[in-house]
Order: C-alpha cells, then sequence, then structure tokens
C-alpha cells in the first residue's frame, strides 16, 4: 500500500496584528491507519471563521487557544477514507472539527454525517453548520425578535450576518444590514432581501441608522464591535436586546480593545447587551439544522459560499480575505475536489 | 397674612465638567397660595444623587433635562403647611421631587406620606426612597442573584450600593462592596457586614477582585463606570449579569466617555449587561418600602445618611462631594429643622 502524505498547516507563533506567512508553519508526514474506533476523512473543504483569530491568543477564552505547534483549529468537510469506527463508513461524507490539514484521523466526537443530497457540502459549513447556528440561537434565543420589529445585524453579507438577517424577515421583522462596500450591500438588499443596507464603508453610520431605523432598534446583532457598535447603541429602541456574537473590526488590533463608549444607552433604553458562544447550543443543533434546512428547500433562505480554490498551501492568505472584508457569505478554502 | 418668601436654586448655565456655583441661579419670589387640588410644602430636606449631573445636561435621555432658568430637579422631604387636596392635610409629611427650594406648591403627583414612627425622614429619600428602590429592583429584578452567589458592588458607602450589599447578604450572597478609602472600607465592612470591601484608592481592584471572587462575580452592580467596570468585567463568572446603574466617574467628564474595553468578557463568559431606571419600577415601591422597612425594623439593614446642614444656598459646594466621593450613604442637604 502507498502512505499517503498528510500536509499541515500549524500555528508557528502568536500573531501580533494580521496574522503573516510567517506565523504559520507547514509540515509534511504519513497518515497513520485510524485505530479501533477511528476514522480516516480525506478534507476538501476547510471553513474559514473570523474567530480563528481569537484562538490563535494566549489566555482565558470560551475555549482553549491553539498551541504552538499545533494543526490550526477548524471546522472542514470531507470523505471517510477508511473507518474501523462503528457510526462511520468509507464513503460517508463528514463535517467536524478536522483542523488545516489535508487528512485527519477521528474518532467521530463532534462529527456529523452530511447529505449532498439536500444542500452542497460547503452548505454544512455555513449556514446548515456553525455559522448558520451562531445566527439561528444568537437571533431567536438571545435577541428575542418579536413581528414588526427592527432587527439590525453588522457584517451582514457575511456567514452569520447573512442568515441573521433572513432569519429575522422569515420572523417578520424588518431587517437592516451593515456592510463594506456598494456590492456586498447590493447582495444583502437584492439576493437576501433585507429591507436595506448600509455601506459602512460611503459615510455615517449612525446618520443611515437614523434613517432605517426611524423607531430605533429593537435588536442589534453584532459582529464587529467598535465605531459600528457604538452607533448601534446610539440608536437603541426601548429595552433593546445586544447579541454580542464577535468582534471583527478589533481582533488584530494591536492598540488596547476599544470599549463602546455609548454603552450608558443600555441604561437610557432600558436595554441588554448579551454574549452567546454557539456551542452552548450543540444539543439543539440538529433541530436548528433541520428547521434551517426547511427554509432553504422552500426558496426562504438563501446560503452564500464563497469558496476559493488553492490548498491548505494558500490556506494563510485566503484567511486575510476575511479580515479585509473580501469575501461575499461564507469563505470556504478549498482542499481538494 | 405675612407673605412667604421662597428662596429657589435654578439651573443658570449647562455646566462643562464638575458644576460650578456660577452655573447656578439663585431667585427668590413670594409663595403663592395653593389653588383647588394642590398643597404647600416646606422642605426640609433635599436629596442629593449622582443623576442630577445627567440631568443638567441636553439630550435625550431617560427623563427630561432640567432647562436653563428652571429650578432643579431634586427629590426631598417637607411638611405640607396648606393643602386644597383632598389626600393631603396640613402637617402631613412628605416625599416627592419638589426641588431644590424652600417651598414647593405640588399637585401630589408622585408625592407620598411619610411616616417618621418607621424611620428618620431623610430615611425617605434614602433606603425607603430613591436610592433604596433602585437598589432593590436593580440587585434582585436584574442582577437575579441566587444564594452562595458573588455580588460585587461598587460605590458600595452610597446611597445605592449600601443597600445592594446588604440586600446580597439577606439572599444569602456573598457581598464585595468597591469603595475609595479606608474609612468608607471599614463602614462597609464593620457596620454594613460585606463579606470584603476594596479601596479602589488603594491599588490594583483587579487583582483584589481576583483575591476576593476565586469563583468570579456571579453579579456586578455598577453605579461608576470606567476602570472599575472594566475590572469586574475581567472577573465575571458564567453567565454573570451586570447591572448598569450609573457612572458617577464619567458624568462630569470633558472627554468622551470611557466604554468598557473589557465587554467581549460578556462573549467569553456568556454574560449579559443591562441597563435599569428606576422610575420603572414606581407601581412596585409600596412592596419594596414594605419589605426594606422590615428588614430595617428587623435589624438587618442599615440606611445611612449623610445629612449637611446648610440650606440651599450650600447647594452647590454640597453636590461637589458626591463627585469627590466625600459622602458616606446617602447625601442629603438639611433646608430646615
Amino acid at each position: 500500500m502507498t502512505t499517503i502524505v498528510n500536509h499541515e498547516v500549524r500555528l508557528g507563533a502568536r500573531p501580533v496584528g494580521l496574522p503573516k506567512r510567517t506565523d504559520w508553519k507547514f509540515t509534511e508526514e504519513p497518515v497513520r491507519e485510524p485505530r479501533e474506533g477511528e476514522f480516516l476523512v480525506k478534507v476538501s473543504h476547510i471553513s474559514l471563521d473570523p474567530a480563528m483569530r481569537g484562538w490563535m491568543n494566549e489566555g482565558k477564552s470560551y475555549i482553549r487557544p491553539v498551541e504552538i505547534g499545533e494543526v490550526m483549529r477548524a471546522g472542514a468537510a470531507g470523505k471517510v477514507m477508511s473507518s474501523k469506527h462503528k457510526d462511520f463508513k468509507e464513503g460517508d461524507l463528514v463535517a467536524g472539527s478536522f483542523g488545516v490539514q489535508e487528512y485527519a484521523i477521528s474518532d467521530g466526537k463532534g462529527v456529523r454525517k452530511v447529505d449532498t443530497r439536500f444542500a452542497p457540502l460547503p452548505v454544512y459549513l455555513s449556514t446548515l453548520g456553525m455559522p448558520g447556528m451562531t445566527a439561528y440561537f444568537g437571533l431567536l434565543d438571545i435577541g428575542k425578535p418579536q413581528p414588526g420589529q427592527t432587527v439590525v445585524v453588522s457584517g451582514a453579507a457575511g456567514a452569520v450576518g447573512s442568515v441573521v438577517g433572513q432569519i429575522a424577515k422569515i420572523k417578520g421583522c424588518r431587517a437592516i444590514g451593515i456592510a463594506g462596500g456598494e456590492d456586498k450591500c447590493r447582495f444583502v438588499t437584492e439576493k437576501l432581501k433585507f429591507d436595506a443596507c448600509i455601506d459602512y464603508k460611503a459615510g455615517d453610520v449612525k446618520a443611515a441608522l437614523k434613517k432605517h431605523c426611524p423607531d430605533g432598534i429593537d435588536v442589534y446583532f453584532d459582529n464587529v464591535g467598535g465605531d459600528i457598535l457604538d452607533a448601534a447603541l446610539a440608536r437603541l429602541a426601548m429595552r433593546a436586546r445586544i447579541v454580542i456574537c464577535g468582534a471583527i473590526s478589533q481582533y488584530n488590533a494591536t492598540a488596547p480593545m476599544k470599549g463602546p463608549s455609548n454603552y450608558m444607552s443600555l441604561l437610557v433604553n432600558r436595554a441588554s447587551m448579551t454574549g452567546m458562544v454557539v456551542f452552548d447550543y450543540a444539543d439543539r443543533y440538529a433541530e436548528a439544522a433541520r428547521e434551517m434546512a426547511g427554509w432553504i428547500a422552500a426558496g426562504k433562505l438563501v446560503s452564500k459560499e464563497d469558496v476559493v480554490e488553492g490548498g491548505i498551501d494558500a490556506f494563510p492568505e485566503v484567511l486575510l480575505k476575511l479580515f479585509r472584508g473580501e469575501n461575499l457569505g461564507k469563505l470556504v478554502l478549498k482542499v481538494v475536489d
């Protein structure tokens, strides 16, 4: 039997600011046989997420940091090549935390089988994967939108934000997106059918929120932090809910994090700001995936993936597209066909 | 009949930074007779509150600003001198929003009768008044402390904070105060029986919180904002609740408000930060006052007032004691005996 060689991307150094190519270490090693209770996956698609930047830092967070020398953590999808696990067999398509590498050995923990008759494989890293779950539970469980209310979401053309606004519409709310650039905004209103999209690169977000949210913001779903969070705080409706999902504008900052100066608007408006981590909802993923698959099938929910070719060697550069705001929808790195 | 002369303190200018004496206008005018449905109050005690600083600013807030030339808004207590109101008679002791003046004409709206057999008059501006209501509803309704949990409160020697920690103890929690100076901290632990009090003037609040909250902070009741809010954020327990009640450290700032840089701790810890305004609980004040009067009578709750003599002419200087942190307990200006 020919030895299969695995190529891995490992964390080489803790980045300061934007992760550089030299912060990564590229290694190769032979793939070992799966042992009893394990299976071997050939990875075809890797999920690139803003949260990855946080995993590269030291210090207490909601998940342990990736260690120096460790294969970079990543959600991924692929095909089972061989198996000694009772629940997975050769040929199964699977999604799980396989890391930035071409092959992964798994014990099945956190791995789910996917069915490409319902949706193409990348959708399982997107709307039917973590970003979709994040949008679903963050909006519905924390944001608690009521029909007729106004939901604003930043990163509206991204993996999470695009789903948040569409679910808001399904639930009878007005959905206002915030995104960077005309193309993204057009996509958000024309393809995703948000009521409006504010181009934060084009000017005054605060004024635009005033225009598009005449009765204030009932739910603000924040993926970006920084000045945009402050602009949303300044426009809250009474008893508004802010969902803190991410702060991509701050992840690569080398200066101290910018706190929201307008947080006293929480008092004025009796509003709340609550953090969410999708992993807390693991036992309800199936429920959410079922409902969202139904919406996709019914044409009510568009899942948009931005699949970039290039294999794992391209990982460092492709990851930066996220922080430069160059992706439209869920950024996925294609490893093999 | 002799004409009675009223002395009033009116807002003369919108202050920049700390309110100066020249920001106030002192006027006098004859007291008119109460009309049908009105009564005349001779004010004996005026409540001085950090919130007053906010009322002096222009702009949308939870209450309309005091206008230039208007008598400064203030809670106060006094005695009914004459009445054409069916519910109030001469000699009644009353508390209400009478303003910074010696006499007030009232139609009875928001005025309640008080009984000095249960507690001295200043207590009705303190634990049995707005500060007490703020502590009670903010802690219990927003903070939702559970027995055995750790409650941290800033401004712990002040009107609201002193009550928050004591109610936390009554509810079976650990209470940790944060206050400025040794004397205040001694008062908080010895007289109010908090488990500990951190002197923020003495050093590293973050390290002290780590020491006194080994399992993290379950409820943080914030009266001060600024760096102390950030230190508390850095020490949250999972699913912690932050009650945003005030931000006295920022009220006189001429630079932009300092937002809490550590707010992403809300995400890491699935925590929430919620604003509260006591007026929302008006229909439940009686319930809270009854329960707290019971605790006072049973010796479980100490109400501390810092009553300063001087009459309304002293108002500008006495108010500054709040912002200099010179008061111990509820700051009250005595107008007459």
